[in-house]
């Protein structure tokens, strides 16, 4: 049983770790170990407030210093769903489980729309999680809807289970590193979901429609609804207060996914109270 | 008039001021060229995220380059009182008066308890502001309560003013630096004021008595309550909500001065959000 599980590996996350990390608590560091894309990609990055004029290649180099100064791991693994059982919480992620008294979520902000009946048909054909879902779809036909990079070691996985993938990327993917036999590549948008019980058709932008058994929504972040069952949000943020608590006892949240603006320096602030939040709560 | 006055000069009110300038702003940022005493005496950081062990001095030199870097200037000032006046705020400091449209306060927080006494004669012979009251006590006793180094300035001010001055150093005092002809060093801690209509006398620890026509109390933080009218606080910190929006429309605060935990991390973030929250205001 650990004290804290974190989710999510970016400016936040990191910060709490380290928090944690200080204050000697036994703690899990999930996410990804190049940190979020969005810190790779970042170009200029003027307001780290004693860093100017940093790239967000040096602000990577530097976490990564700070993570190695302080021996602390990320695990790798994509978080599949976490459960609140009152004491404490089970977290699956991969085909592992996980329990801890206290969870962090700092899982971003996923930038990309839903689509029309993405919200109609979840769970009757819409799947966040490949690894939760992917055996219902052995020897069928699905859609993939990538959101960036990250989503193609799923994406695979996906395709050993199903007989035939389209695959949607919503971002611009390298054509011969994705394709496989059995994987077409789909390059306008999807736009909409259709079907009677379950879901059986998507449309996409030139208003062609593909026949499928399921679809896949690959995001970068889980919307955190989908993450945690009875988690107070505004349809987009985790809501919080000052003390970066959410509506359930022992789950906070920090970053992106607590709401505008979103900013490293916010992020890194988030991170450190929602730590001594944590602290304060184990202590209780 | 400004767009905004920021006041303070640590590490909430410089990450307020950086985002301010990226956004073209016209502020003003009041404060001390050294920044807060308290960032130069920390003696290691290990928990600002990108910046594994750093020393407090370390800290203050990147804080300076930064601010070199985007030509922002911090404009010494001690600031007396803030008035708001519906569409903007006036603010007094030192023999100046600025106009602003919003003020941000980052102003930290002051860790020297009142003494008995000290809020029933606020007003009575007590004061928290030398370039204001000094004028008053013109060939009069007085006592002055300096909470660091910083309050010597002042207390030089006073004594050219004052016929007698008894200084209480609440911290190590370099007894040939402070002392002049009329200052005597009180070495023990004051621990309540007296008197009937004024306050008359000041006692120390062990019972002595000094009289008194008036006392100065020098803090490095000013409590918010005396510094602007009807401003939301809980004693100790200025109430304000996640976007640190004060009960005061157009003022915002940010850092220490909003509440624990009072850490560098917190406050650069705190400070980046009163910033964006400011252009939000000033846009509507």
């Amino acid at each position: 049983m650990y004290d804290c599980i974190i989710v999510g590996s970016s400016v936040a996350g990191i910060s709490a770790a380290i928090n944690l990390k200080i204050r000697k608590k036994d703690f899990l560091l999930l996410g990804n170990k190049d940190f979020s894309p969005k810190v790779q990609k970042a170009e200029l990055i003027q307001n780290y407030v004693g860093m100017p004029d940093i790239s967000g290649c040096e602000l990577s180099g530097a976490l990564k210093e700070h993570l190695e100064k302080m021996k602390i791991e990320i695990t790798e693994a994509r978080v599949n769903s976490i459960m609140s059982l009152g004491d404490y919480f089970m977290l699956s992620a991969g085909s592992d489980v996980y329990e801890s008294k206290t969870i962090i979520l700092a899982t971003g902000v996923e930038f990309s729309k839903k689509i029309e009946g993405e919200d109609t048909f979840l769970g009757r054909g819409v799947s966040y999680c490949a690894t939760c879902d992917g055996m219902f779809y052995r020897g069928k036909t699905i859609a993939v809807v990538g959101s960036s990079k990250e989503a193609e070691k799923e994406l695979w996985y996906l395709a050993e289970l199903a007989n035939t993938v389209y695959y949607f990327p919503l971002y611009k993917a390298e054509e011969t590193a994705v394709k496989q036999e059995n994987i077409t590549i789909v390059s306008e948008r999807p736009v909409k979901l259709s079907g009677k019980e379950r879901v059986t058709e998507i449309e996409d932008k030139t208003g062609k429609i593909w026949n499928i058994d399921g679809v896949f929504f690959l995001k970068d972040a889980l919307a955190p609804s989908a993450l945690l069952n009875g988690l107070e949000n505004d349809g987009m943020h985790i809501v919080v207060d000052r003390n970066m608590r959410t509506n359930i006892p022992g789950c906070f949240a920090c970053g992106d996914c607590t709401g505008r603006p979103y900013q490293y320096m916010k992020a890194a602030g988030e991170g450190n109270i929602a730590a001594h939040s944590v602290v304060d709560f184990l202590t209780n």
